[in-house]
């Protein structure tokens, strides 16, 4: 039995007069917050109050860098080469380090956004390129990746920790993939449902599938989308659930100390 | 006699395909360069390539923000509160600071550029703002500004080491400020006259206005415009004729370890 | 008597993922609707969106440029030259004549924005740059501005129609300019009390300052601000008080047609 | 016998202190001028200055669309949507409208740029998003196409007049594409190769492929990359040869007309 999981979601994706989603209501119910960077949202003071907010809540923070596609949320595939993946990702993460320790708080994993998280899942040399601008920058830096994903590879080739994560709110297929957005039954609603995927996934290791079979499937994390407007109330439901399974829920950093220390 | 000074100019400030001046013939004839951060010139490939450039030359990196403008190249003055500027300067200088350490170059200073160095040469509240960004990021980082500013002010007060800067190819007024761009004999471009004032002024501490009088000035480093298209030729003359007048360069971190070890 | 009165309000004020504020509420219940081009707010997406529903409801379009800061959204004061100012206007106004024609749609008219339309009011130079880009684009065009403003005066030199607009939600100064924000009483929110001075100075020509003096105020159009979340039920407020009081509304070129047959 | 021909490049790519390649040079020994219009490059400054040079010389002028990708220079696939595209060709293409206007010129064209341009060859979406944003703004723009492509087809079936243009610099594959970049002979750099491979296309409507067959390829205006810095050499070479061997050169829609008149 698992005795502990982080949970994670994007915050500070707003920009200028647009304000991040329910970022006030969903930070304090996580233990690991994605900021984003500047990129695909966030700006330098969205970002210095997002840490800020983190920061007076105990929950550790991470760098979400994104594709410089502001206009298109980052969602949008580019075609930047390796090379300008990595420099990208390089400058986002040291903008929020700064902003991270202007707070007197200390970064503690990086997670690609959007676009760039679904290519680098399964194009090696994205993957690579996201890893060595971590570890560049910082090899204690977590890198928090999908289970099985070119991402998590090239982490573990980068010698970074590499943590795994789970997505409470979406459905998976029997090969282990999300099913996709827009399949009915790919986005889970219902906070019961959601609750007893989680529980069952971190106290068994395996998940239901649409097809009804069990998958395996090793998790540090579970990410609850944060711009999902539910997202406040399902993070409640979550960690009333998780902790009356007994589970505890403990920010990245720790969640891997306790699993290094089991032998993982 | 002071034996030794500091030479800076400003690089990186190309964009996308766009090059940045003429890096390759400056960055080797200056000791310390100052790279723009992607707010008025810069972005992440060119940071690095320019980083890259600086340390295989031996020259030290210092980050150079500026206002968000690329359109006016942080030339324009823009009414940015301190607390915008401060999460501005942040976030830049953590840009670069990462860029930096990718490269395996430790950030050496902080010089803020174009409208942003001008108003906070005069406006406390600025310059605290920037001198605070600093600080709350590194606070190893060494200050470049104007001597008599506000800048130079807010810096010791944020307990930075301030270096302080002469502009050699720019005359200077009676009361101590630069001759406005446009009067004549503002900008000099005559290398031997250059040299000759550079020459006196790290010699003797002072340097002739444009009124004929002598004005002190005390400097750590000495500025040349980058963008100006003799500046090569200008640095090259420069070199010789402090090395011949027995001046030795080194970056900003050595001359002010030097100044303290004399008792500055 | 003025039997006839435009609404305008600013829309179109989002920018990619993030909404422009309650425009489907707002722009049914305004006549003239002024439409950011992309500089300060809006993007292409919504300014087609935005257009589209102004179209659909009969609510003429106008262009709303502003300066190009996204990240402060207009309102600072940018340096920006008069030259720069007026090619900054006609690509904005440029823009949106291209997607109102695209949805069939005449472009009405155009109002400066926050920092611009406040510089211009009182800058004989910038207002110029203003109503000359306008009326190089197209001579046809209405220039809403503040009565008595460089911006007024401008746009009669360059030949324009200029429409006049008085401030629903705002209080104004025995000197005639509006009370500046942050003062008390600045920003009037009471719907009763916002629709009598509106009835008031249609139908009399005059308001109360926060002195309590009569200050005569000609007017075309009445502003209300389309990011102040009442600025629905003040609109619904306003168009019945208008209307019970005899007061028709129509859109500004209808208004400047009729004052131009009443011989203004 | 071809009698007629335009010659076009792409002109105006600068952005702020950038300047915009070798276009003093390049403008005046072309007939169509391709500006950019402020996405992959150009600002609202550079696109009046480049408008009035063309204008200045009888140089007729189009818009030049592309992503929205200064930093990548609109040469990177993005995947937007065909209602995106539409909307941003929709936009550039008003900005360069009024521009055009402010300056007392009417815009002839419009050409895709980089990426945007490569993809609408062979994307049927994308190659009619572009061809109905030109109609809704302007039906008598001319879609500039590579012939055989979706975007020629697209253009006409949007009722548009469509102008097929060849490669003067590049070199073509037995199936009538060109040679990618990067393979040995793909651009052409030596002037009388271009020469006499464009008198021939001109006069007999048909080019050598690398494989030595011969192409026949219907043209109604010769493209030369203006960011070659050999652009105005070649260019110069390109006019002389042409009219020794007795064609015209002339503006994209004399070229429409005299070929209409020929009973295209």
């Amino acid at each position: 039995m698992r005795p502990v999981i982080d949970l994670n979601a994007d915050v500070g994706e707003g920009f200028g007069v647009w304000p991040p989603g329910h970022d006030d209501q969903v930070i304090p119910l996580v233990t690991s917050a994605n900021v984003a960077c500047g990129f695909h949202a966030g700006d330098p003071g969205v970002m210095r109050r997002t840490v800020a907010l983190a920061a007076a809540r105990g929950v550790a923070v991470g760098a979400h860098p994104g594709f410089p596609d502001l206009l298109g949320f980052g969602r949008r595939r580019l075609d930047a080469s390796p090379r300008e993946v990595r420099d990208y990702c390089v400058y986002q993460i040291g903008a929020l380090w700064a902003t991270a320790r202007a707070e007197r708080v200390r970064l503690q994993h990086v997670k690609a956004h959007g676009a760039l998280y679904n290519l680098a899942a399964v194009d090696d040399d994205l993957a690579r390129a996201i890893a060595e601008a971590v570890a560049s920058v910082d090899g204690d830096l977590i890198l928090l990746a999908l289970p099985g994903s070119a991402m998590e590879r090239a982490g573990a080739a980068a010698g970074l920790r590499v943590a795994r994560e789970a997505f409470a709110d979406r459905s998976y297929q029997p090969d282990g993939t999300l099913t996709p957005r827009g399949r009915p039954g790919a986005v889970l609603g219902d906070p019961p449902v959601v609750v007893d995927r989680a529980v069952r996934l971190v106290t068994t290791g395996a998940v239901e599938t649409v097809a009804g079979t069990a998958l395996r499937l090793e998790c540090d994390s579970l990410c609850v989308h944060g711009d999902n407007p539910r997202a406040p109330e399902l993070l409640r439901a979550l960690r009333r659930g998780l902790e009356a399974a007994g589970v505890r829920l403990a920010p990245l950093g720790a969640v891997l100390e306790e699993a290094t220390g089991r032998d993982r």
